[in-house]
């Protein structure tokens, strides 16, 4: 292979890839030096040196010979334009491939080859499928306790972090699967009053209809950076932002993609990544809830146990201490669903309005209660009723006013969030008790009711299992902000039965 | 997700991928229309269709929204052009997908699943990373027999096929992983010219220094279609010709180039790959050669064992005779290393040249007279002087030269064939004897002075295993067209001691 160094003019090819570097090179140069797609080289511009890979332009339009057209990435990393030289010569696969190749034949991995897998995942040195295959490994050969205590560690030290030194930091983590289930917006606040710190990073939704960041947005901004994030802190003891916006554990992002391409869900990786996150903001009293059930990400008790201990471990190795429920997941939490009426229950429920949802009460008082139990501020005989003080005495709602108002305020009445002007009713043929409702279900007809991009689309829960339905009474209202998407909806309603089963009387 | 029908106006975005139908849309329009990088699209235009994989412009130059950027494969199948509008729907992954997945879980996969997997790989439907999972899978989990089999068999459906009706067809497979070896170009002319058919296809190098196809294109033309083929072999009862120009199991290179990235070889897809290549030529006698030794592609006996196995259940279950055999590959064999040495070799042997090597004229016989074994021409004590007797008579080098002037004359005088201007003498410090000549070391000195590029470089070995050396004298000669690059190949020599170890005497 080449050892020389070669010299190409730039070509701006208009690309941002969002992942690997890539360098296109003619098809005669590429003949002529024997490069082929997915070798590495590494570009020099005066000091600067980024590793690319090549991609091959077989017309001749895009990158002409003597050229070398450079995504936008690597034009802002090299400081470089269009007509610009730069000197390239050929570079080894990175050692990280190497070791990837030793988990993929079954060997566990060190440290140090964790560490160095997770910082070129995070640096872009690895191509897609190159991280395929780590997360086919990881899945197919199962990670060790080291292997994923080493990972959560590396994804803690590439990425973003916030200290608050020897202080006290709350932090909860739901697993996920269950439509609705906002704890985290009555939590924090509760916590905070308290005057705990909780530097509450949450995502957005993926493949659900909102994600706590998606709800809170319709409050408030959630695209702090962390400047912003450690201001609000101090004001308030606590935020509830966008995860995103902040670079922490920027290798999961890359890794979760890759794992979406197979809906695979590689434990390891899972607790590696929710722990790096809690790492990242220096948690060091952390709540985790694993809800389980038909219809939930999670439908048996055996993994949900293995992840528990999983968990634990993890914490136990990174001093932080650690509490692991497992919930109920077996059918959505809260009425609302999508991010507008999942903020308006939020709303009444802090300001103890007469439509606030009491399944969402209930747990979230009972999660906030295990925190304070965990941080030493109550005994466990006293601490339902203190939670449930501080929501009822409006404690908690006035903290979350000071939250919204430092993050940048939307909305803080009910009355204000809109809902999507396209409705349709289900309604229930039978008479009889309702005898299951299907997170997945529910949550795909709300996607196609236009959640989560539509804030206003959703569905709004009447009834919960085990209530009983009267013939003609609405189930549920579906709400749209668009006509063809509401149709949507009820086109998969009618294929699902709506997600709902009942038990005719 | 979206059910409607969206229209677009196409861009020609002046891309091959090679691979997976890429369709671009702007960032605008895939948040409007909630489309993520990955997403498959049916597109139609009258009555075609094909689905692409959606890619995500970031920038605002390449794909404007309302517009969708359509790579050349796109553009050609749907025959559509720049400012053609085309409609498209969204559509789910393939259901290939769902079987990868289960193989990652574990599960034995049955002929249909693995028939849909081959057929979609063929057909461009997945993308690169799925294929990758597939491979990792392959690799991890095993393919069981009947897996393997049904591969086998999906990957020559889907290919084009050669048949003869009920003749006997001969052909031969090398594992590969040894510099020289060039024992095609002398078995195919010997079994030619005894009267059975042998549609020879080899590929070119990927990682050594010569392919059969790129040592076989110094003498005529290896680019035959499938036309040209069967009109040679009609002729002169066989080819010798590279099965890249035929599209013989194309599921095949796909899968193989997601291999190397991990520089993996799942044995089940090995075998599936050869054994399909031979079915597509309608071979039903066949000699496989599994070279083992320190240095070859198979290091290890207790492999090459079950690799025979492995060929040996596939040839009875597609009704194929078989001969596997395990032979000597810790070393080069023949002098000449890349096309035009080695070429110069299989002229010298076919026309008796006292130049000749005589291991590669051993090794030649030895299987030539398997293979007249294995299809009943002659008996096992008389097959090596039949063979012997083919070659010194010159009858074998006669068919060579019909099969040369049909595929297309290029040389037929060993003196006409033209070696590399830079030279560069490898010259031993001590006395002593041959004890290792590494393939892996060799070849990578060879490919380092331009071979297989540059047909004229290589490495023409005067020393084999065991022979004696005195100090000062040459043990190869390294021959390139650049002075560079017998300057990289130089240095790779000083670095490995040129692959050669020697017992000093």
């Amino acid at each position: 292979k080449k050892g020389g160094k070669m010299k190409f003019i730039v070509k701006d090819i208009d690309l941002i890839t969002g992942g690997a570097l890539i360098a296109v090179l003619s098809e005669s140069d590429a003949k002529e030096y024997d490069f082929h797609t997915g070798d590495r080289i590494k570009i020099t511009e005066g000091k600067k040196q980024e590793t690319a890979i090549i991609d091959i332009s077989q017309g001749s339009r895009v990158v002409k010979k003597g050229y070398i057209g450079l995504c936008e990435e690597l034009l802002s990393r090299l400081n470089v334009k269009k007509g610009d030289v730069v000197s390239f010569s050929l570079e080894n696969k990175p050692v990280s491939v190497f070791y990837i190749r030793k988990k993929i034949q079954g060997y566990e991995l060190n440290k140090n080859e964790i560490t160095t897998i997770i910082n070129d995942i995070s640096n872009d040195r690895l191509i897609t499928s190159e991280i395929s295959y780590f997360v086919a490994a990881s899945y197919m050969r199962g990670m060790s306790m080291n292997e994923t205590v080493a990972m959560t560690k590396a994804m803690i030290n590439i990425g973003n972090k916030l200290s608050f030194g020897k202080k006290i930091v709350v932090d909860k983590h739901c697993i996920g699967g269950v439509a609705g289930n906002r704890t985290t917006m009555i939590i924090t606040p509760i916590i905070a009053s308290v005057g705990y710190i909780m530097p509450k990073t949450s995502s957005r939704s993926i493949t659900s209809p909102a994600g706590t960041a998606d709800t809170m947005e319709v409050l408030a901004n959630v695209s702090l950076n962390i400047r912003e994030i450690k201001k609000v802190i101090k004001k308030v003891n606590a935020c509830i932002a966008w995860g995103g916006a902040i670079n922490l554990a920027p290798a999961d992002d890359k890794i979760i993609k890759a794992e979406k391409e197979m809906n695979l869900d590689p434990e390891g990786q899972l607790l590696a990544s929710v722990m790096a996150k809690k790492g990242s903001v220096s948690a060091n009293h952390l709540l985790i809830d694993i809800p389980v059930g038909k219809g939930a990400k999670i439908e048996d008790y055996s993994k949900a146990e293995r992840l528990k201990r999983g968990f634990n471990v993890i914490a136990k190795n990174m001093g932080m201490k650690i509490r692991t429920i497992i919930t109920d997941g077996s059918q959505p939490i809260g009425n609302g669903i999508g991010p507008n009426l999942e903020a308006r229950d939020v709303l009444w429920l802090l300001m103890n309005h007469k439509k606030a949802p009491i399944d969402l009460k209930v747990k979230s008082i009972y999660m906030a209660a295990q925190l304070l139990e965990l941080v030493g501020k109550v005994k466990r005989n006293d601490s339902i009723t203190f939670v449930k003080d501080i929501i009822e005495s409006g404690q908690a709602y006035e903290r979350m006013l000071k939250i919204i108002k430092e993050q940048g305020e939307k909305i803080t009445n009910p009355k204000d969030i809109k809902l999507g002007r396209y409705t349709f009713d289900f309604v229930s043929r039978v008479k009889g008790k309702i005898k299951h409702i299907d997170n997945k279900i529910i949550s795909s007809i709300a996607r196609s009711a236009g959640a989560p991009r539509d804030k206003e689309a959703g569905i709004y829960l009447y009834k919960h299992v085990d209530d009983g339905v009267r013939k003609g009474e609405t189930i549920y209202t579906i709400y749209s902000d668009n006509k063809a998407k509401l149709g949507f909806a009820k086109d998969l309603l009618k294929k699902t039965n709506g997600g709902v089963e009942i038990r005719i009387l």
